[in-house]
């Protein structure tokens, strides 16, 4: 997880992005991940009024800041990312994928923590030049970055998409590149091993759960119609491969308690009469 | 990197959209990413051709299914993961991050893998059962999916988002939810051990499942006795839980057909008399 800091020590540039429904849609992402530094880099001034019909997007619309030119735009940043798709052009510059610029981005945005306490950094002022501040460019929808805006670029991250024959310039939904980009930035790095998050029933419990169904088996009469499988050890393993849950084994024994007590009071009836 | 072969066994259903520009985000980013599944599940027929206008996305709308229940869009599936925003609603599921999900996902599409060739599996004249196939379910961008739709889900992933102070629901724009699932879905990542584990039951064959616990349930009268846990959606739950496998179906299906006709056959015999 990034912190309140981390997360606003990386400033989003759209560069000559010009459809204000993209430019809300980025903001939205930025909302939703929790990102506050969005700017705009075009020779004329966007009208943000109509990109604003974006849900949640409007707080993060009202503190973007314009500039003239990508050098301004990324002046206080000391890792700049370009973000494009393979093969638009020749690459004249590192490329790395998404997962890997990452990486890196995080940890430059950790660089900080090494200082120590009443380091000479830690005694600047405002402390902008201590930490790592990052840039991720995103060019317009048609072009992507110029050769030019990406010579502000340190290095190049690239979404991988699927390789079409035919392909032509592969280019991704501008506000889905920035969601997608943010969400890696944000992801956990090490993922645990995926299980099943619910505590399982003990084996004490599986094992009244096994006696249960065993009972019934028997009481239904399926274990004189499959005999070749419903030996005891045939009926608990079919109850492990359940794979049942803490919360679930008390509806479970209810439920076969319930059932054999039905069974049972038919056939008394039966018997009876 | 997943095969054309494991792409195609990935559906996206889209339950209750309505917006044909949502609907053709969604077909876009599954093309950017190699996506071809798009299922649409609606009471009423979407305009498609609205939303063609999106690049890229008329081959994935063109070969677009529908279908008027969950239950239909999920049946031949062997994992159902439902997208929900954490906190959304009381959550009744095993819930995982979006990057836990993945791995999950992956792990049942290299499913086939494991098998023996001339395996019992193997030699299964349509192969449903040997490969596994998955459903990824997003609810309409208002409401998200309700409980019953959930129902139909083994287990819910989360795209983990930022928390605000204020917050009300969390919700991302479907078709950036859709771009960032998809994206994790692709995204390199350390070879897992796959093949392993057993097929599971497809949700159709969960379904039979169901229909025949609520039965036995009504019979055994325990749906009399505990009103409060024991509706449809309920038992769905409940019969997910158990995680069948594939070649267990059949048994767990001839058990209940077997209880049930005792419970009957006892219950005419007791009115006989």
């Amino acid at each position: 997880m990034l912190s309140r800091d981390q997360l606003d020590r990386i400033a989003i540039v759209l560069v000559r992005a010009r459809n204000p429904n993209n430019i809300g849609a980025v903001a939205r992402a930025m909302h939703d991940f929790g990102f506050r530094d969005l700017r705009l880099v075009n020779e004329f001034t966007v009208p943000l009024e109509a990109a604003r019909s974006a849900v949640d997007a409007s707080a993060v619309l009202n503190a973007a800041s314009e500039f003239p030119t990508v050098a301004a735009a990324v002046a206080d940043c000391t890792l700049v990312f370009g973000t494009t798709a393979v093969g638009e052009r020749e690459l004249q510059h590192p490329l790395a994928t998404l997962a890997e610029a990452a990486g890196t981005i995080v940890r430059e945005l950790g660089r900080e923590r090494g200082r120590e306490p009443g380091s000479e950094l830690d005694r600047q002022a405002d402390g902008s030049g201590a930490a790592g501040r990052v840039a991720l460019l995103f060019g317009s929808e048609k072009t992507g970055l110029s050769n030019d805006e990406l010579s502000h670029c340190d290095a190049l991250l690239t979404i991988p998409m699927h390789v079409y024959e035919d392909q032509r310039h592969p280019s991704m939904n501008l506000g889905q590149a920035v969601a997608v980009c943010l969400y890696e930035l944000v992801r956990e790095r090490e993922i645990r091993h995926v299980g099943r998050g619910a505590a399982k029933a003990d084996a004490a419990t599986l094992e009244r759960l096994t006696k249960l169904w065993e009972e019934t088996l028997a009481e239904s009469e399926y274990t004189r119609h499959h005999p070749a499988n419903t030996d005891a050890a045939d009926v608990r393993r079919l109850v492990h491969r359940m794979q049942v849950e803490a919360t679930d084994a008390p509806v479970w024994l209810g439920i076969l308690r319930q059932i054999l007590w039905k069974l049972r009071a038919n056939r008394s009836n039966e018997i009876d009469h």
